[in-house]
């Protein structure tokens, strides 16, 4: 694996879009006993669902740790590689390597990874392993890597449109955790430089309560160029309401990269979801003080789904507005199977099937 | 990956010899500190310098744990590949898969793995972490496998010539703590379906004092079918003497799966190789007993060596036979560039160059 001292701008490499065709998903097994309830036996399973949705139309690798090998392999359908490899946690969206490509070969960006707010408001420490991911993966899959370790970035944070347009959230990019001597304009020009676009669209925040500094891709994400969905509630009581006013408000402001304004698809969240004292007791303790407490809002949305090639996996809640975001995204993605998945236990440990997978773009000449 | 119930001769399926064309090479990044002088760091130096020989001419692979993976990337040529993997120590040749293919489509088997003798005599315990890769291998260069986990062998208890026959060796094979309950006629069996070979050759013995129970890799390799190097010695007074003899009589005396003679070329050991004080003091140790007392003979021959697509990298240990063994493979593979490594570093962790390696055959269709 070689270490690439240019850009991808440099190079004329650039993120596609997550509705592009993929060559695989990476995705990670769950284990931490703070994160997920049981031992991680709850979120497995729906793991193992979301996995076996993805794997019908796209390779799909599965980083276990050598503990959770044996289980993954018997677990995951057959088609689903299984690798082993040391983490922290599971949010591969979030650490596993930002896909570039040139339309001829593939390679990989390392950001750096503070477990979302390092020592001022990061969730778990060490992170480590975590943050070994990225320069493990583009080893691991042959490709040559852009090192940014020294610039604090979540996939989750961003989603482009993979024709020059990148939204992002000023909540989670301009934290005091992640790179505080770093102005919005220098951020601004990691950006540029490294996902080679041209228009960054700065949504303020995202979902209320959101642990990652309100990551992006639980708001808001591209269904096709110029078009989004955004999570939305008409409860005017409800806090997201002002959140998600303010994106809207945002959207209709402005163009993309191309100089289009943005349609936007309401997505209505589902009512408050939050922790019930039986699911905290099948919580680990961390730092001697429980992860989460009875009556804790979650951050449910449904706008945390992965577009696959031939499918879009989602969460639903077992809320009434569950089929109402089916139906949306079965209008919105019309070449696609929609496959819903029961996603509390994922929502539990602090994302969702978005969080939990990273795209790898197909190269062209693969 | 899928576990496939029947044997590779019931399927086509056979194992290439070794100096048939490789799509690459399995290595495992040295680090047991009872196995290894100061904490690996003296073997590290040397199995990095066969990858970088192997690795001119074909794709390798070195598997390392998640507290050397650092270490190993950085001291490795960027053209091999590091992947995470857990194991007990580092004879890949012993535990990855050995590789079978009917010219098309490659396939592995997972046979069985105790440490070279399990509770009986084997040398380390646990050994789970070693017992494991051959799965994690076949699962990760996505191939079918053949699962003989109940039957134990070493990858370097056999050699092939790719047309039908193999050379073991009693010693190793019949030994107490492998297959106890299984009569030569039924490893035998095993061995004809699963490597799909006709012909078993029984050597005696190999290496004196070799503690793999002496491995056929270490006294005698085919160059070609029906042609073999074979360790020897012409002191009488030496324990080898007597068990290469017995060799030499075996090999003259029989005819391969083809009904050819063999051709044996007598490749002469090194000067006994016997292990210092000092480096003794450089070993953990292991049962709070020392694993190597210093004045131990180690099972020193140049017949460790692997077979690259256009290279042979072997061991030499500055004795004055050096030159004749190098002469002697210089000879034998006129197409290939010869690559002798000082292996006294690999000696002490009981093996030696072909014990550290597994090659990756070519399918056809790759």
């Amino acid at each position: 694996m070689k270490i690439i001292n240019s850009t991808p701008r440099a190079d004329g490499f650039h993120m596609p879009a997550e509705f592009a065709p993929h060559y695989g998903c990476i995705m990670i097994f769950p284990e931490r006993a703070d994160s997920w309830q049981y031992g991680g036996y709850a979120a497995r399973r729906a793991f193992v669902e979301v996995a076996a949705a993805i794997s019908e139309s796209e390779k799909v690798t599965v980083c276990a740790s050598e503990k959770q090998y044996e289980n993954a392999r018997r677990l995951l359908p057959e088609r689903v590689r299984v690798v082993e490899m040391s983490s922290n946690d599971a949010w591969a969206r979030d650490y596993a390597p930002t896909f570039v490509t040139d339309g001829k070969t593939l390679r990989g960006i390392n950001w750096g990874f503070n477990a979302w707010g390092g020592l001022v408001d990061g969730l778990y420490f060490p992170w480590d392993l975590d943050d070994k991911m990225a320069r493990k993966l583009c080893d691991l899959y042959e490709i040559d890597m852009y090192d940014l370790c020294n610039f604090i970035l979540e996939g989750g944070s961003i989603h482009v449109d993979g024709e020059g347009t990148c939204i992002t959230t000023e909540a989670c990019l301009l934290s005091k955790g992640r790179n505080p001597n770093l102005t919005k304009e220098e951020i601004e020009n990691y950006l540029r430089e490294f996902l080679n676009v041209e228009k960054i669209i700065w949504l303020k925040n995202g979902i209320f309560g959101d642990e990652t500094n309100e990551h992006v891709d639980n708001i808001c994400a591209f269904v096709k160029p110029a078009e989004v969905v955004l999570a939305w509630t008409e409860d005017r009581a409800d806090p997201q309401y002002e959140l998600s006013r303010a994106c809207l408000e945002t959207l209709e402001n402005t163009t993309d990269a191309r100089g289009r304004r943005i349609k936007v698809h309401k997505m209505l969240c589902p009512k408050p979801v939050t922790i019930t004292a039986e699911e905290c007791a099948g919580l680990d303790t961390m730092n001697f003080a429980p992860t989460r407490t009875a009556g804790e809002r979650l951050a449910a949305s449904y706008v945390n789904f992965y577009i696959a090639n031939n499918a879009v996996v989602m969460p639903i809640f077992n809320d009434p507005n569950d089929d109402l975001a089916v139906d949306l995204l079965t209008k919105l993605f019309p070449t696609r199977k929609i496959f819903p998945v029961y996603a509390r236990d994922i929502l539990i440990g602090g994302g969702n099937i978005h969080c939990i997978t990273q795209q790898i773009p197909l190269a062209k000449n693969e």
